[in-house]
């Protein structure tokens, strides 16, 4: 890597696009966007490029080609950005199942690969992990947990032994079961300690974003799902702890701000002194709380941490009913709860295979997204 | 240093010694105690030399000498098993300013120092700190604050920005000026969560103890005073954090057990499994809590603070004269608030002395203990 990495950031109009781009305009000197990618918003797309006048673009939406033609860069397939000499790091910020195969083009390409799409490791984490070791790509996690886990390995010799993932509980956190049924759109929007995209607030309210960290964490640092833990911690400050054999546990705290594991992702193992980014303020923090989480009344969280047990295809049939489902209360189609019943249903009719190839994961993925479909019908 | 550390613990009979022969035993296939010191505790150095069988002794009292005459190692001054070719690592578990003359013949000898004598830092930080350059000595801090700030800035590449000591705030935490006024050596032996030694107990709870690790940590990791900070955080848990520049924070958490920081400092830069030492059991702990630290109640902290950032030979006289305010508050000769009374009118009645050499500092200390004397001989 020379002295200015070369990023490209896909997925550059969502909130961590977005993010990382405030972080590539802090530091002019230290990172260049040689390459966008985004989907429908074609207004920020626009606007992107002319601040930063990346060589390649990739647009989801052909319109947007036809609109912003007045500009000098090449449109290039997604896959073929992310695995481009000229590129050293690659921001994976697209969400969903769409990640997947970029993310696993700059793996293969031996990238620095900056990983905020939860999907693609979820879905395919042998196959990713697998050839990132072939190829000697790193994958850094853009994800607060994750990089608190990884900043808190950094230096030490030994495998730890217990990874402790804190979650904020959510908005819902000690509400009863009766009273989540009577849960609305507008309530599970509003995330007490994050702001963050609808889909991974939706999975947050659920507890279903920390049953995905689970599995992400298992495969990125290599930890079976028995010495992973989750500990409810509503002021979101810890942003998760590893403990050693020794017994000494290391914790990683800041406000909640996506910004600091997205500079520490590209900058790393450096450090970068950034004004914008806010200081713990202990004149102010008098206690930080943990509870244990609540399986009973959030089952997704159970049923996430399954899939991940079971391993083979059911990771994906989590991940794409959960999609489909989230989207469905989001539409009012679905209430809150019968987020986790659809999700848990397709997770039990899914005849999974064992060591799927990355076919029989979409396959997988296609097949779940349609029986949650099929079973609201059904239900309707 | 090769599969076998050969120790050398002095001041084997105290706490921390005996600590640290509870950590030897549980790896007799890592270390090996080649030399034992101790003061006047002959019953249980004698059990430790049947034990251990170290090659070297040193004993403090010379009726100790005639009395282990039937065994087969070999006496020695301190100074000469600190620098001894056969020990690898000396542990330096004496209390008091004794500790330094061995201190920093195990410095210039190049060992690896594990260090649980504060005051030798704190009288000689600068010649300490720069011998260790000198002779590429590694000094490891056995307190469990340093310890904790060792851990955290383990791998980080760059220093840290701020440097947050915690202190359990002791006894008397939220006392009134009044009440503390009437407070007895029992009360203030009561530490809630650390045992100790007397004279530690007594400092934890006028917060001097405090303050002398802020100077050590200024020492240490090369620190300026104003960016270390002290958090009072009762629970004894959170050992210390450290800040680094883009805002993010690392913390080593613990139950408060002297083992961990002993093991950490033996085995560096490893890890050991030592079922032993306690794991934090996330079931039953619901909080931690910080509060700002109160420097009028606890004039010690202050004092401290001030003696560190005015250098010289003042950080030798506020130790020296704390030891024998203690010493005289054990002996029920003066009160509780008398100790930070008697240490800050002897700092301000000091002389200092800039730059000062170990003659120089050692004539600095006997001074101290003879002002606080005389002080207390003109008061009553």
């Amino acid at each position: 890597m020379g002295i200015i990495t070369r990023l490209a950031v896909l997925g550059s109009t969502g909130s961590i696009g977005q993010q990382t781009l405030e972080v590539v305009r802090a530091f002019p000197n230290k990172f260049q966007v040689v390459a966008l990618a985004a989907g429908k918003n074609t207004a920020i797309l626009a606007s992107q490029i002319n601040e930063f006048k990346p060589r390649f673009v990739y647009y989801q939406d052909s319109q947007s080609q036809a609109r912003l033609t007045n500009t000098t860069h090449e449109s290039l397939p997604l896959e073929d950005i992310a695995r481009h000499p000229e590129v050293d790091s690659v921001v994976v910020a697209i969400s969903g199942n769409s990640g997947l195969t970029p993310t696993l083009a700059a793996v293969r390409a031996g990238k620095r690969v900056c990983l905020a799409n939860k999907e693609s490791i979820v879905m395919a984490g042998k196959i990713i992990t697998d050839e990132a070791k072939l190829s000697g790509a790193q994958i850094l996690p853009i994800d607060s947990e994750h990089s608190a886990i990884w900043q808190c390995l950094n230096g030490e010799k030994q495998k730890a032994v217990q990874i402790i993932l804190t979650a904020s509980g959510g908005p819902f956190r000690r509400y009863s079961p009766a009273k989540l049924k009577a849960v609305t759109v507008e309530q599970a929007l509003r995330h007490p300690s994050w702001q963050m995209g609808k889909k991974v607030t939706i999975d947050s309210a659920t507890l279903m974003n920390k049953g995905l960290e689970v599995i992400e964490a298992h495969w990125l640092f290599n930890m079976p799902f028995d010495n992973i833990r989750v500990l409810i911690h509503p002021q979101s400050i810890i942003h998760s702890m590893v403990e050693f054999m020794d017994g000494s546990i290391k914790a990683q705290l800041s406000y909640p701000d996506m910004r600091l594991p997205i500079q520490y992702a590209l900058s790393y193992p450096e450090r970068l002194d950034n004004p914008q980014l806010p200081r713990l303020d202990w004149d102010n923090i008098s206690s930080l709380t943990f509870e244990l989480p609540d399986f009973g009344t959030f089952p997704c969280l159970k049923l996430a941490i399954e899939a991940g047990k079971r391993g083979g295809t059911y990771p994906t049939v989590l991940c794409a009913a959960d999609e489909i489902a989230v989207e469905l209360f989001l539409s009012r189609l679905i209430t809150f709860v019968d987020i986790a019943r659809y999700v848990g249903e397709t997770l039990e009719q899914h005849q999974a295979i064992a060591s799927p190839g990355l076919d029989e994961i979409m396959a997988a993925d296609a097949w779940a997204r349609q029986k949650v479909l099929n079973l609201v019908k059904g239900d309707s």
